[in-house]
């Protein structure tokens, strides 16, 4: 392990979050709100301070696979750990342990909470909770790479292991123009939502706050209500806003360079429009079958599109309390927490490129029962998928339950009902936000123990990181000097 | 598809299921339940009718891999489509959608019931209801093979796609052997526990649907307390006994042969015994300190280890409402349900040794990102576990979810609560029996629709079968004659 190497990248992680730190001192001016301006001040300093304490540059810059995990982990780890001061020191969050399931929760844009009055916070440390899901949902690294000198493999080892989704880095050959186009991209339609929200009316601190929640897909709101007061055409906005930054991005990269027909053939972006829709449909029929007060179809149809899409990008806006849902809708929005939305996106779950995988593995599977003599080779996007990949698609997907499993027994303790053991986990491994019952919209995470706090901070990490680099930090073997 | 065949063997299945029913009959003349005999008469008559009709022995009697798992299905279906017909006729059942249901549940040795109250309906269908998990339990295909005259790879073809767990066979070189061995033990088991059970004090009509019940890992008891009202050393027995016939059976076979060193270093036994001694320990503690009517030590710890005997080797019986267990105990339940017992038992679930195995395959990846340059092998019991073996397992996982999650799906139509739908496709899936709340051991499925029904009866025989012969049955494929 190149220990050197990790303090270095620590040291650029501390420098850039300082500096990412002064936007909310801006908005604090802005609000007048000088009595938490002394917090965000003393964190800036600190990250400033320690990160230029760090900041020798080792001799071998040169960073593995098992370092780039390594180095990804605890990257977030710090970040979260230090992310969490200003809502301690301004005491809008006193207890350490909830403004660390605070701050993490922005940064892996799950947008659980455990805040009881959002209304009651200052705009500075909203500010800055919704901006970390921005900062988070395209990752931090990806960022850092594009400023500090490592070699070329390094790049791709920190960039692979931090990514959501197997396959960001195919467009083009040099990671930092990778980078830098994922960035631009990025950018832009971040600009084009706050834009479109503007036109709608919206004011401006909410048009930032909820962008920076749809583009990272995390799901801080602002107000007490999540979206639900804001008018038709916003809430529209944000659904399409949402599913918008849950496509593969190499769409949005293939466009960009004018190939269309590549685009539109991807396979995962259909199958993700296809469960979309068929969701919403399914949804919009059931409640406006079951749920009365749905008088218009219209009012049926936001509702449906607005929560399948906030859930499916695993962003986690609601617009209306959809535990009061009937069971069929409310599982609907269950498996498509499990699922998420595409790799190379920015939101969570298992994604829909594993899931498309998986499902031809088992067709593949059945047909070569039936032709024993066949040879069949598992093809997305018209290319054979590598069995390494598909070997490490069948690891994640037991890795996964088996975490899934394991947390609900260890929060189980705490004694609340199953569907709100089960749906917290669910909504934070997969990075969501709401769950259902106990957490459900109408509800938030503050009742868990301290001890079930720290399961859940580990299953949002574990689910932004895809699992692995949280894993590897329980592997004493990676602690040792090689 | 070798047709001719399919109704060859179909015809053993019907021929053999009428002679098992006569044993209704002896119960219905010990008890002069008059009433019900004519059913059973008509029942018996045409399954020797139409097997009679349907037995011409054709010229090519070889079976595929695929033709052994398409013939088991249809065998399985076969079975319950008759084997429900008394219960309709005596009109205990009268809707023959529960009927199948309640067989279904026989045979696959799940124990789930639609029966609100048990101890109405006549001995001759208590012994028949329970008969069938004795006769599930081992499976009939392989009961048959004893006897009907397939050539070699043939049997093999059916064992394999009939028996519970992926490697019942490889003892002796000849199936007929095999097939004979397993079935001596399980005779000899069965009749050790009848003994056991009969010197305790329980009566003889009880000692013998209790044993089948517990040989077949079914649950289906005689009284509507299910086991509660045993004496403490009759529920001991019965623990006992559900746990010895969820040890996969290879491991009677060594101790058998004189070969106890080998025995009692299989690794899934010894995780089968890890895991029950863990899970009785956590639920023993947990409810002497949350229910305070547990206030002698024995009594905790006697129902904590029935009712996990009975839930991981999937029997299902109960001696007490663990519905009204804390969340924490009831968590592990399930995670006992997916669980299962050892593969080559009579037991369902997902089987300790496909867990053992998906664990293995985790840490080697682990290992791997570690050490890069490692080449490792999964071990199980000294022995590498084979490529095709690992794949099978990773699709089988795959499967079961998503199966389980599409079923939730569709009976969460009905409108239950979401821990009642979760645990009711646990339970069918897993073969287990009751699950938690609207399913829990004081309930029963009754509630549920048809269609809901239709689709619990179709993960009762996924369950037991293992997923592939019953998914076969979908692919349009197979039915085209080749």
């Amino acid at each position: 392990m190149n220990f050197p190497m990790i303090r270095y990248v620590t040291s650029w992680i501390l420098r850039i979050e300082g500096l990412l730190l002064c936007s909310s001192v801006i908005i604090a001016l802005i609000y007048h709100e000088y009595a938490v301006m002394p917090a965000y001040f003393i964190v800036i300093a600190g990250c400033e301070g320690v990160g230029f304490l760090l900041s020798k540059k080792p001799e071998d810059s040169r960073i593995y696979q098992k370092g780039g995990y390594i180095s990804v982990a605890l990257a977030w780890i710090v970040m979260s750990a230090v992310g969490a001061l200003p809502f301690v020191l301004t005491g809008e969050i006193p207890h350490y342990i909830n403004a660390v399931f605070e701050i993490v929760s922005g940064f892996t844009t799950t947008g659980s909470s455990i805040l009881k009055d959002v209304e009651a916070v200052s705009h500075a440390s909203l500010f800055w909770r919704s901006f970390s899901h921005w900062i988070g949902g395209m990752g931090v690294l990806v960022f850092i790479l594009m400023f500090i000198p490592v070699k070329g493999g390094s790049q791709m080892n920190l960039m692979r292991a931090e990514s959501p989704g197997p396959d960001v880095s195919k467009f083009v050959p040099r990671v930092h123009n990778t980078a830098s186009i994922l960035y631009k991209i990025y950018i832009g339609m971040t600009l084009g939502m706050i834009a479109c929200l503007l036109v709608a009316g919206m004011p401006w601190f909410d048009t930032l706050c909820i962008t920076f929640g749809s583009a990272g897909t995390g799901g801080f709101g602002v107000l007490n209500s999540s979206c639900a007061s804001y008018t038709a055409v916003q809430q529209w906005i944000i659904t399409i806003g949402m599913m918008a930054f849950g496509v593969n991005f190499s769409f949005y990269f293939l466009l960009l360079y004018k190939r269309p027909k590549e685009a539109f053939k991807m396979e995962e972006v259909r199958a993700y429009i296809l469960i979309i829709l068929a969701s919403v449909a399914m949804i919009t029929a059931q409640i406006m079958i079951k749920r009365p007060h749905y008088t218009h179809f219209e009012h049926a149809l936001r509702a449906a599109a607005f929560q399948v899409s906030s859930i499916i990008t695993t962003t986690g806006f609601s617009t209306t309390n959809f535990d009061l849902w009937p069971s069929f809708s409310k599982w609907i929005l269950v498996l498509l927490m499990i699922c998420g939305a595409c790799a190379g996106s920015t939101g969570g779950g298992m994604k829909v490129s594993r899931i498309l995988v998986l499902l031809k593995t088992l067709k593949k599977e059945l047909f070569q029962i039936v032709h024993p003599r066949s040879v069949r080779k598992v093809m997305l996007d018209g290319e054979t998928v590598e069995h390494s990949v598909l070997r490490s698609i069948n690891v994640f997907t037991a890795v996964y339950f088996l975490i899934f499993g394991l947390s609900v027994l260890i929060i189980s303790l705490d004694g609340f009902s199953m569907e709100t053991n089960f749906t917290a986990v669910a909504a934070t491994l997969n990075n969501i936000g709401p769950g259902l019952a106990g957490v459900g919209p109408a509800s938030n995470f503050s009742a868990y123990s301290g001890f079930s706090k720290l399961v859940l901070i580990f299953d949002m990490l574990a689910g932004r990181l895809e699992i692995f680099p949280m894993l590897l930090l329980f592997v004493p073997s990676v602690w040792h000097r090689s």
